[in-house]
């Protein structure tokens, strides 16, 4: 089954584009869990908000930078975690990785058959011809960066190259791309929702979008899912992190995890139905 | 002491430019070290590359992603791989990272604290401003991709941005950025002479830059060394990967990669002096 196949299924299944970032940074997990647990925290703290969210979502997105700060017992946790993961879900690797060809070939080896992720984000700056290992997977998903989240997003994304932004040159050429592959897609934060409808008009149907960029760094969730997703309303994965795992620093972090996430997914029905 | 006075003490003292890149591919390691040490050979490869090469290079660079594809234990042997490099030896996490500010500051503490890396190098597609955690560890390098050394580099790089080429708006940018912070260079590869001497006349004496792309990917040494140093001959770290360590496949591959490693060393002086 292609990737993009796996991702409408279980978005069908349980209702749900909405995707948590276990972004699960040591440092901002609840005391008594690192009190009790020291560097084990992270793949607890996993366990329980998978334990309390899994049925509300279509993917978990997995921040690389969280597990490799702790090293090699950080990857290990990973690993742990991703077992832990149902396997209907998608698993997405957020590495943002991008090299020569040869060393890419190395990251598409370790995410997707050491990992074993479902799909994974890529850097374009290197040009798509450096991504192409990752293309050759063809039922995993490769998310290119496309416009960002973050408000320095603008320094080089937004520069008018040849006619048009650097973002959409982005775009287009992966369009492309995605004709020749079928497993591309493209990130666009939810920070941006006019360029998040651009992108989509020049998709068209078939190419999913994972967009970042809810919750805590505010963008507009409406837009996000009236942009973002293509007109039966599906092929978006709408990412909150840390606005779902830390909705509560106490005891009760899992329930309130789900209760955020919960409250994210309904909202999330209701504009794909609005 | 600053990155870049390390890096001219100990270019002095070794009299050399040369970096030698350790993507240690399992895959092309010698057939008789992999049979005999099975996924440890590639910590035993590299010692052995480093016991007979490390008084002709002023730098290591380590390609994360050949460690990442064996996983945790992979990264296990970059940690004992760096404990094995000389101190007064450069380190460079060639790993390319690029994130939003929250999460470049995990990649910053995973690269610099806890595997105590002196340099990275990084990817500018989020802006400079993504960066920022990275640019506050004062005594370590930060290179930012700028024009690489890949053909597939022309696909974004080349585009004409608001009147200049994209490689030169991030180059540009790093300038004004270096001036703050003081830690900043740029990786451009030697298959692009012409694009290396533009950026050097652009950073002018003080910026080191990060230059890949001799050997294997055949790009002009001479003018790498030309173009890419100072007017004093310095500042320029020269990489060559796989035309160093598989330089043999057989027993002697230490000392084949010394040879060439020597080799390398004394063309890259006759060019500083030439």
């Amino acid at each position: 089954m292609s990737f993009k196949e796996r991702l409408l299924e279980v978005s069908r299944r349980n209702g749900s584009l909405l995707c948590i970032g276990l972004d699960s940074d040591i440092e901002r997990l609840p005391q008594f869990l690192r009190q009790e647990l020291g560097g084990r925290a992270v793949l607890e703290f996993n366990r329980r908000i998978i334990d309390t969210t899994h049925d509300l979502v279509c993917a978990y997105k997995l921040n690389l930078a969280f597990y490799e700060q702790l090293g090699p017992p950080g990857l290990e946790m990973m690993v742990e975690t991703l077992d832990y993961i149902p396997k209907e879900l998608i698993t997405i690797a957020d590495g943002k990785r991008g090299d020569i060809g040869s060393t890419s070939r190395a990251y598409a080896q370790a995410l997707f058959e050491h990992y074993g992720f479902d799909a994974t984000t890529v850097n374009p700056y290197l040009g798509l011809e450096a991504l192409e290992p990752f293309f050759e997977y063809e039922d995993r998903g490769v998310f290119i960066l496309c416009r960002t989240s973050n408000l320095g997003a603008r320094e080089f994304q937004d520069l008018e190259c040849e006619g048009k932004p650097l973002y959409r040159q982005v775009a287009e050429a992966a369009v492309q791309a995605h004709e020749r592959s079928g497993n591309l897609g493209l990130v666009v934060g939810a920070t941006w929702p006019e360029e998040l409808r651009e992108i989509r008009e020049l998709t068209g149907e078939g190419m999913p979008l994972l967009i970042p960029g809810i919750g805590r760094q505010a963008g507009d969730l409406e837009k996000a899912v009236r942009y973002g997703t293509n007109s039966r309303g599906e092929l978006a994965i709408i990412n909150s992190s840390r606005g779902v795992i830390f909705a509560s620093e106490g005891e009760d972090f899992a329930a309130a995890a789900r209760a955020a996430a919960e409250r994210l997914r309904d909202e999330i029905e209701r504009c794909r139905r609005g």
